[in-house]
């Protein structure tokens, strides 16, 4: 091993020369190393020199080292087994990342589930679900840790409210009321570790009731509907049609809760009309029933003016759920409910009885971004970014694909094409082949949905980052019709 | 209002004047207002300017003012409503707090639940269950955060491995083999929000599996047993001797698990016999069980070496429940499961059924925390710290109350005076009585334990700040026969 690091350090050192500071060394090595890997110099299975004596070779903190080592086991590079070491992971293909990639981590399309892999990673990603993690404001955001802990109780640090941190109730409950038009008083809002764990909390309190169904929309996220499987509750599909989702379907004989994206289907992408919006708040009194409204993207309207929370319509029979998943990172864990009275006490003791419960840091550093104005400034440089993406998208596939119809409003973080009749599977394997990981729509489809079939793709442009976004859509273009 | 805010304004700003720096101005604000509440001058219900005009009157920075309102509110001096702005809060009796406590919160004792108040909060608190808040290295975690931040592939704010991040589990490894003899290999670690929901999770798990009691010990915490009474099974205590829980109560016919404090056993403080820990490990394989370890605080062992983890004798039928709760923070939500790998599959299953998972960030901070060598210092220091407590503590009270003697070995953040028979509850009165929050062992005591019952206090010296410690001990040592 020796001449081999001996070798290979001298490429480091050269290669790292360029910048002294710790973080430009740290991403020199980790780039040499990827190299070493890509390239075959390093071959799988190889075990790597342990963080000191690597540091040593190279005359460099071995912490840098360790980091380096770190950012590459992240990135599916490098393995490390306790008592075995660092190592090459087994089956790295050759030129797995594209070199304009290198650095970067193609982020996994975790939800919805990846599509099958023709093997190795995807070189593009434009799976929905995702926000481009590579604009998430890192300095902005540990200044902000920095107040908040400053500014922080030791109290803070203690066992916690199980409503979460008041901070962030009261600058959660001022955020929302203006921006989104939600009736929240911070003892109403509680604070979650992201929407999949409010839904999993409210599920759970659902089946307590007794209640054995939920109705849901004929497209959505299956992870979604199986948590509610997994608590104990059928999902039963509401209709779709040209208006956004039919809510005629409920009634006396319909379950007593209904999980909806009211501001703006998903995937479909279209907001719940008006007249429906109110008739669903009129079943919900009429019934006793309980709306569960996903606002998951609401802060991203380019057209107009955002329409506000359903919520703000009757906010005793709306349990309205956010999250910072797509406005910030999913990385955070960091949703929120807004309860109506009725709903509060169970909800807390479900919640309790999970034992989950999020930091106070991050609760604290969300609150100080949020009332500092990093937040509002943020998210506007993200719908303009967005934005952009999305009329690049639309004029791009106008351009070359004129058989395919981007449909939905101008929001959120994912576009709906639609496709000739017959060819959305064979255009899904075709982006898979040029290693582009884009969804169809019938994967969003619910099993009991009797809405007609349509063949679309579902395109999440929120997902790559910056540099990777013009060769995604031109891998995009390529593949349809 | 106007004079009112004048007049104190002129005091904030002369109070303000010695020190420029925004800290220092938000605390002396913060000081000047809760003087303010608690000498009356702003009477309960009292509504407090708007952050921005109080910042103008003052002519400080608007986030001072917004900074020392949350600390208030979150001290219980202020409410905020949304819609009614800042008030004083009702009922604030004055001289809630003492003025040396003044600027401190006194950390309210929320494991295990809090004595029944006299009214108002206590001024000490030597309930158990909470590190000294006060010494959280603030700064310390702060640089990990930054480093952690730099460091953090982009993926690493995606959506989550449910295991937690491979960095955190790869440190962890580390350091559970290094201080606690833990065999820990990365993929069997799962990442949890604290201790509760490790428990929480394992308790669904073990329902799941048809299981419908645990063994427990004749003493703990009724919010564990709660927690397992809440996931559909029934608690059933160990007897409790000289050489602690006594193990020879399982057998072929007792509950599939147990759950035990071998390290250190809470509250009781008395390690498990070695010959016990054995046996438990041999009923374990002989009848397909698994121990549920809860090693809560195996860092803080001040006579010698701390005993090593029970899991080490038998990974494979031991569940290791490992926390950062009483090394760092409760508030920090970080626990960590080491699995048997019979179960962790279904123990991932349920962990994401219940949809809650860690904040990236944080888990990235703590990994660079414990491989840079920091979280070793901290604990180093802290035992230090806890050690001289736990010393002066034995010796005020062998000084000044000869019929109570400290039992359990010298570990942990707690320790147990044992009382003459009969006089526990009247001694808890007399301390509540003082505004000294403290508990009695019968607190501690489950409801089926056969054991004798015994008169003691359960002291929790690492509750104290540094600065309120001496009078805590004193105020105890005031109340003792």
């Amino acid at each position: 091993m020796g001449d081999t690091w001996a070798t290979l350090g001298v490429d480091l050192h050269l290669e790292t020369g360029g910048d002294g500071s710790r973080h430009g060394v740290r991403k020199g090595l980790t780039d040499a190393l990827r190299e070493a890997v890509r390239g075959g110099r390093l071959a799988p299975g190889t075990r790597l020199p342990s963080s000191r004596s690597l540091a040593a070779d190279l005359g460099i903190a071995r912490n840098t080292v360790a980091d380096a080592y770190a950012d590459l086991v992240a990135e599916g590079w490098l393995t490390a087994r306790q008592g075995s070491g660092t190592r090459v992971a087994m089956g790295v293909p050759p030129g797995r990342a594209e070199p304009r990639a290198r650095g970067r981590v193609v982020s996994p399309p975790v939800r919805p589930a990846p599509p099958r892999r023709t093997g190795g990673a995807p070189t593009y990603n434009l799976t929905p679900g995702s926000p481009d993690l590579a604009s998430f404001p890192r300095a902005e955001w540990l200044k902000a840790a920095r107040r908040a802990l400053a500014a922080a109780p030791n109290s803070a640090l203690g066992y916690a409210d199980p409503r979460g941190r008041v901070e962030l109730r009261t600058a959660l409950a001022g955020y929302l009321a203006r921006a989104r038009g939600v009736h929240a008083d911070p003892d109403r809002i509680v604070v979650t570790a992201g929407f999949v764990h409010a839904l999993a909390v409210i599920g759970r309190v659902l089946r307590a009731r007794g209640e054995r169904e939920v109705t849901v929309e004929s497209y959505g996220l299956d992870i979604h509907w199986n948590l509610l499987h997994r608590a104990g509750l059928r999902t039963v599909p509401l209709a779709f049609d040209a208006l956004g989702t039919d809510v005629s379907g409920l009634g006396p004989g319909s379950a007593k809760a209904v999980l909806l994206t009211p501001a703006h289907q998903f995937p479909m992408g279209v907001p719940l009309h008006p007249d429906r919006r109110a008739a669903a708040v009129d079943w919900a009194r009429r019934e006793g029933g309980v709306i569960i409204e996903d606002d998951y993207d609401g802060e991203f309207r380019y057209d107009r003016q955002p329409v506000g929370a359903l919520q703000g319509l009757d906010p005793e029979h709306v349990i309205y759920l956010g999250t910072a998943s797509k406005s910030l990172a999913p990385g955070l864990r960091l949703g929120w409910m807004v309860l109506p009275s009725g709903l509060h006490a169970e909800v807390l003791a479900e919640k309790e009885a999970a034992g989950a419960s999020c930091g106070a840091l991050d609760q604290l550093t969300l609150a100080e971004f949020i009332t500092s104005g990093a937040y509002d400034r943020h998210v506007r440089g993200a719908r303009l970014r967005y934005r952009r993406r999305r009329d690049h998208l639309v004029e791009a596939v106008a351009g070359r694909a004129p058989d395919v119809r981007a449909t939905g409003i101008a929001a959120g973080l994912h576009a709906v094409l639609q496709l000739p009749p017959g060819t959305e599977r064979s255009i899904v394997q075709a982006a898979n082949w040029e290693r582009l990981a884009v969804q169809g729509l019938s994967g969003f489809r619910h099993p009991l949905a009797v809405t007609p079939r349509e063949d679309a793709l579902v395109v999440g442009y929120g997902t790559p980052a910056e540099h990777a976004w013009a060769g995604a859509v031109e891998a995009l273009c390529r593949v349809l019709p």
